[in-house]
């Protein structure tokens, strides 16, 4: 878009993991926060990116990230761990959790971690392909603030829940699914809110259930809409996976869930009657070679990308996706030509800067 | 529906059971079998009950059905193995390996098992019930014969691909979630055919990937479409969850996949060039006290079916849906009341009762 800046990724790495050193984080910290960030801008997930920085920083100065957490396990067995992230940066929390995983599928052939007293971790395929280099598939839910009404309701119980998944491949780039439960994430909304446009129907519902194309629509009060779009169209089966990353991340870590989820952004209060600590995630690692040889999985992965990506399209469109390649082709261009920022992120990231001594 | 009969559990129990046995299954695999076909008819899945007895025959006809399998674990970790189960009905096969994921979570934490080599194992929600006496959690995936076009292909490469989860709560039922990743199942598709009806647009596409409401479209070289209808509602997302499903149950446990996945009809030949063993499952348990304590996880999931149940509805709507809910208040009915069969379904058990010298 012609009134987006660009940055290199050098300058903007620089300035985020000076704000997170400012606001107290650890070099190792700051650092890991500042990757999981432009692992989302870089991959073209923009929402997830450097333009969540500030609003990190007003959770923070509302005490409500702790910048210095204790991250524990508080219960395990051979294949599994519940950590208690003490509050921290779920950037930071999620990766550490990930490593537990990947340590536990070495010795148990996989690794379940469900997380709690955490807080939003960044885009969950950053902590999946975490596991593609030790030749492990890699698994990452997360609940999130409530702005997900389930099929036939008008209140908002569930987040967007996203579900990750990445699989190593051998000569072909990995298998790397990582999406939203819902049939819009919230960040395609706010690409239409700038741009002054209409949501197609079946994304949004307002307050009272019905179908709407606002993409203001959640500031009066109404919903995203599980994947599905409607009862016909199998919502009821979104509400269900988004229900299910809800029941593994939260429930099961001893994290808030549902309505109970704490909001993402600092003008709104937390729920005042918690039924956990913090926010869930719940993350795994699966050893490939605790199923079958790598490399004959990993050749027969490269057949199945092959066979999906060679098939005949509908006449007018181009091919057949594989999950991950989109997202990779950006990031090659990214960390070439930049990353281009809104202006509104832009003036956001300036005044930041600014407050805290950080130019930008 | 006036044009169907009602049988007594127990009937179509001695019936089918007796259909197994004649087709040389031992004792104890026709009556699990039987089980696992009954459970669909109780719980409303007409599709995946004794309507698909005469199947299951035809294809032991055809040699492609092994009544006398040697089910056997060909790899494994402390979490994982591998099960080939040499050609038998999934009927008996994934619950015998849901059995040994059983036993790993009791010891691991969670166990989790591939398994190559298997048929058309019933409903998903069968096996991960299993899980639910030992305070575990189930899952279970399955890949399918390929009718499903991903999200911009004329060609069907993956199948109905189905994802079950059952968690286990305290005095509130089990949330279990049983779900294709399709916008619909082909059993929706088999009763708009018996009753002469459109389908909703969404459901199916023309062998050219134009929008379809000709419920036999597939007979045309049609395909059911993946779970969010097209590209602009999230179709990509259900073609994702198809894909994780197929790469679990098939790429890691050494089955066939994508188009390779032979039918589940005895008059269509499997593809000539397998590129591995039969058809795949994915099943997994996990212990909950290898997260937390089950009582208390139990207690909150008794609060988050309760709060999910209690939602405000949309003007018009009776309730928002707990999953597992509806199948077993139908489940309840039926043991009460009787099975409702197809008429179509009756001739073709009685013609295949005539033709297996049992009587229906």
């Amino acid at each position: 878009m012609k009134d987006e800046h660009v940055f290199p990724v050098e300058s903007l790495r620089q300035f985020s993991f000076g704000i997170f050193k400012k606001i107290g984080c650890s070099d190792n910290d700051a650092n890991l926060a500042t990757e999981v960030l432009l692992a989302a801008d870089l991959r073209g997930i923009d929402s997830h990116g450097l333009a969540r920085l500030s609003g990190y920083v007003r959770l923070w100065e509302a005490n409500r990230i702790n910048a210095t957490p204790h991250i524990k396990i508080v219960h395990e067995s051979p294949s599994t761990a519940v950590v208690d992230g003490d509050g921290g940066l779920g950037l930071v929390v999620a990766p550490k959790a990930m490593e537990i995983a990947i340590a536990k599928a070495k010795t148990a052939g996989t690794g379940w971690v469900a997380v709690k007293n955490s807080n939003h971790f960044g885009i969950a395929g950053y902590h999946t392909m975490m596991a593609l280099q030790h030749d492990m598939i890699g698994w990452a839910m997360t609940n999130a603030s409530p702005l997900v009404a389930p099929t036939f309701s008008v209140e908002r119980l569930l987040g967007t829940n996203p579900i990750s998944l990445a699989v190593p491949a051998d000569k072909q780039p990995p298998f790397i699914l990582d999406m939203a439960t819902t049939t819009a994430a919230n960040g395609k909304l706010e690409i239409l809110q700038r741009k002054n446009k209409e949501a197609p129907l079946g994304w949004i519902q307002t307050k009272d259930g019905a179908p709407s194309a606002n993409p203001h629509e959640l500031k009066d009060g109404g919903a995203l809409i599980p994947l599905g779009s409607d009862y016909e169209h199998g919502s009821h089966k979104g509400y269900g996976l988004g229900a299910m990353v809800d029941i593994l991340s939260a429930v099961l870590s001893g994290a808030n869930y549902g309505p109970w989820v704490p909001p993402f952004v600092a003008f709104l209060q937390p729920p005042a009657d918690p039924v956990g600590e913090g926010i869930g995630h719940f993350l795994g690692a699966m050893r490939v070679d605790a199923f079958r040889p790598a490399e004959e999985f990993k050749k027969h992965m490269d057949n199945w990308i092959t066979r999906f990506r060679a098939a005949k399209t509908i006449e007018g469109k181009e091919k057949v996706l594989i999950h991950g390649d989109p997202e990779r082709e950006m990031s090659t261009q990214r960390k070439k030509e930049g990353i281009p920022l809104n202006p509104k992120v832009v003036e956001d990231l300036k005044d930041l800067g600014k407050k805290l001594g950080i130019a930008f």
